[in-house]
């Protein structure tokens, strides 16, 4: 049995638990006060290309979406996301439980259009006053999208120049930020993003770690005691060291983008399998989700051998389901997947 | 330089991180549903003694007063507490922004007195309607408490009678439970609290685990889809089994009474040596938290070997420290302690 | 100058207003406990034909679709909305700032269809698990909608069938009710909707008062210590008499059904002078909202003489406009429309 | 049957309700954009001395105090009250409903002592850092308090030294302001509380009106896109003119100051009554609201003839009551006291 379910069904990236194993028992301060946050911090500083960027350190994916979210946004203020954002739809109301609207505007293959977004924008702040609705205040992103498709540079150039215009921050949820980052069709760097938002995230979860997000505030814009905010929202881990020396190894030796490299690389092998053996993509993802149509009864058969995802019906006889790759990803899982397939 | 700053300044107990290192390749399904967290489920309703019990890892403690407080209460309730109670002042306002009021009673020696209780239940509940004030919906211990200090099993046996009287669930923080289970002063079991109390839990956090809480809803009382109200709060975690493993670990060959029972023995050693020096103590703890009087002086010294928690100020002369012990103290460290400490 | 800005721009209907002026001086207690909403409340359940109806008196609309919606969900549901519903874009995020989110569906003529909802359903409970995504767990429709349609009574009667298939309350916000149920095309009377939905509110504040909504739960499901709820949202009244008295003489002499038929003739006869006047109406509304597309030029003299609101933009010469009876709307106001509009 | 109950029995008083009926007829435009509010604005403006303050209506005293403290406070941030404080413990959770806890501190006959004040600033900002807890982030007062004692200017100047020394908002709760500015033994006016609060209200509700709060923002500190705000929490009335009609009326020719001041008459004839019939008094009020022990047989009969408020038991044969006075008290209805307590 070999598992495609998703990209967080291993544990930590060996690199990473060594370093966990290294400094156990080393007496630590907590709260990410301790030298591996601090260090973690100043790697991912250089790696950003920001040297004043400030950076914290949670735990989860919806943690992180709340959190900065709820932070940044003032009283009367929404999020603008595509219908199909991660926050829209999938975190079971995380962003409404903190108070605030998710505005949500049309997508095109997962993405939000820059032209979209900038009718919404005009619609809101033209002539009419909209005092009787919620502010648009923050544009969420993620990248990945949940369709693991990418922003070319050019696209989040534009939005970014959208967002800054009318003075509202842009917000990259980067979960997967790393197979975005090593996928062969990119052109956004890490360095591009950090100058093109105004806070996003890291993702260590699905990315090698076994749990955490690195959030960068770009512009010396972290809310006032962040700390305070972090905590009352359950969100400050005592240990902090967990999350600081994770991210301190995924930062060191490039393992971050290794990691990523890896992943893509595996995705790329499993496209030409399908390919190969003509099974049909849902859409074309250039990152390690891969999205197949598969017939019922081939999916009934290769359920006793490998793992996946669910994603939705596609019609009375076929499935779409999801294939993700990560760190984890062997050559070897491929060939079992070939040879699952390839019964039919 | 030695620590006794806090009880979750070193990592895992190695018995945890071998474990988390044994399954770390292992393919796992998320969000909980793994079999290590089945198994710590099953383990952890064995060491309770009840076979029906339901059990939820939160991430940390002030997450899981938040959720189990905020999922707990109606509407129109809010949390009874000591003064001093965690939830009262040191979570940032955690529980307000559920919504919900922390309504505090006077306290002795960190405690909720049953009598205190009662009388204030009495005059909510008595004859004059109190609509316009918020219904008390729940009361909230810790055991031990922000002292160090333990209820015995008579105190919380009236505690949990005066609740069952009013139909109020009676919940108990355990951030630190298992240094009040070994404390040789208690006559508490993790049965009687189970018995006792409407839902607890069980601290990982501070006892041995790199992070984690071990929920136990005790009467079939688990909120309706609480794995979705947990989500909207940020606290589930993708990798459920980061908890799942750590608690099946500390649930096997006793290592949880194992690492309360060292720290124990290490408190006891410690309150030997204090007084052997004469040195007075703030108040009496019968577990891992001892609090001292010490001279400024002679804390501006100590300070160069030894790492304690600043508590309060004493008089203008003096200090109230806190020292902690935890699994990872070591006589060696008690004996830096007190060498420093006899420089004076 | 004449107004059809709105239905709320003329202060309280005589009739109303000479029952305020009369019981002025009497004493009277507080929050709702005085005999005028005790005998308002009386009537109210004689008119909707449910003598066990529970009926409480809330200030406004915003306020009492917040209310109602946050007290009768669960932590983990949202309510369900049709994309045009006044809940989902045009109360500034009210529902959202009670932690709960707004599932949107697509609409028809403002109208959520019976069909749509039941496939929305279908999908959320059917096999796949949906733990990570908010429960629908209320279903919200207005009538007249925003757009001054109504349900029919096979229509109300299919979605309320539905919602009970699965347990799910069905709200109905009235704001505009009195409209509704005197509009020449409706087969749905107060009783019948009383029948079909769990809760309802029959609107005030544009029906003839000065401010009011008269909430109404029809199966003994009024939330527990809704009093507290409602006090705790600020919505509680110190002199609930004003409501009160206000409800009792609505519910007096048949007032709230003369208001909504007066409104309603009066927006029979506007309707009349627009056809004779060749002026195409944006969409079909039975009630005493009437939305025209005007040419620019023609709305830039009308303004001058008529009050009336802006929609939104029809095209780059002609916009939409609302313009609404209400019981102060006369016929020389009508008089003076037509002789403004004929200008050209 | 005559009343004492409280200050909010009756209705409008009778100006306030003329002038209601007067304006009834006009078309005005909604949400307080009518020039009714704007005149009201712009005579509350004059009255407290400040042409530059911004004044917005809302409808009662728990939505003013939630609405205002939610609006002003950061996230971090709690309001700072007495421990009897109207927020602390009678608004059924309402400051804590939008997230923020309400610190307490200890009072002396129901006010803040600028002392108490200044210490507990002093020690959450010293040189500990307190990130753990809630930032005191606004002070909060009643003037009259929940006892009926006032201010004295010298007592109002030292608080407000203390929150600009700290960089604190400083907010006036004056549901009862007309009854503390009329009080025989004030030395505080309305342009002094203007000059040393951040912002305050001038109640309506329990001074002649049906209902309506004047919140004044002192120091062009409104917060940006308010009235979104304001609506978000289903605080924005429809029929804005309500609450501007009302005020215009309560600031034309010095009515709101008549209204204290009869009120204040009154009061100081019902302590001449009391003193004369040896009643002892619970506390000394210098305002409208007289606290008074009863012995409970004499209680008993008193209830067949007047309407007072239940405060609290004394001991086991008395009680203490609250008699209260308003614009709708008159010398016959002291009378009627008077011999309903003579009796015994």
């Amino acid at each position: 049995m070999v598992s495609f379910e998703n990209d967080y069904n291993a544990g930590a990236h060996p690199e990473v638990l060594r370093k966990l194993t290294e400094t156990n028992l080393e007496p630590l301060s907590g709260y990410g006060t301790d030298p591996y946050c601090k260090s973690a911090r100043e790697k991912i500083r250089r790696a950003v290309g920001l040297p004043e960027a400030q950076v914290d350190f949670l735990v989860g994916g919806t943690q992180a979406n709340a959190v900065v979210i709820s932070t940044m946004l003032a009283d009367y203020e929404g999020v603008v996301a595509a219908e199909t954002g991660h926050v829209s739809s999938h975190e079971a109301g995380a962003i409404e439980y903190t108070g605030h609207e998710v505005l949500t505007v049309p997508q095109k293959d997962g993405k939000m259009v820059p032209e979209t977004l900038r009718r919404y924008l005009e619609a809101f702040f033209g002539d009419e006053n909209h005092e009787h609705m919620t502010f648009p205040g923050m544009v969420y992103l993620s990248h990945p999208t949940e369709y693991g498709t990418l922003y070319s540079k050019a696209e989040l150039t534009e939005i970014s120049g959208i967002c800054r215009g009318y003075g509202i921050p842009l917000f990259l949820d980067g979960a997967r930020l790393g197979y975005g980052l090593m996928s062969r069709e990119t052109d956004l760097t890490l360095p591009d993003i950090a100058q093109l938002c105004d806070v996003f995230y890291i993702g260590g979860t699905k990315v090698g770690a076994l749990c955490g997000e690195a959030v960068v505030f770009t512009k010396g814009n972290r809310p006032a005691h962040f700390m305070t905010s972090v905590k009352r929202r359950g969100a400050l881990l005592a240990k902090g060291r967990l999350l600081g020396v994770q991210f301190d190894a995924l930062f060191t030796d490039d393992l971050y983008y290794r990691i990523g490299r890896h992943a893509i690389d595996m995705a790329e092998k499993m496209k030409a399998i399908l390919e190969e053996l003509g099974i049909p993509m849902y859409l074309d993802s250039p990152t390690n989700q891969q999205f197949v149509v598969l017939e019922n009864g081939r999916l009934e058969r290769l359920r006793e051998q490998v793992a996946y995802s669910f994603w939705e019906k596609y019609d009375d006889d076929h499935t779409v389901v999801r294939l993700a790759t990560s760190w984890a990803t062997t050559e070897e899982d491929l060939e079992v997947l070939r040879e699952a397939l390839k019964r039919g």
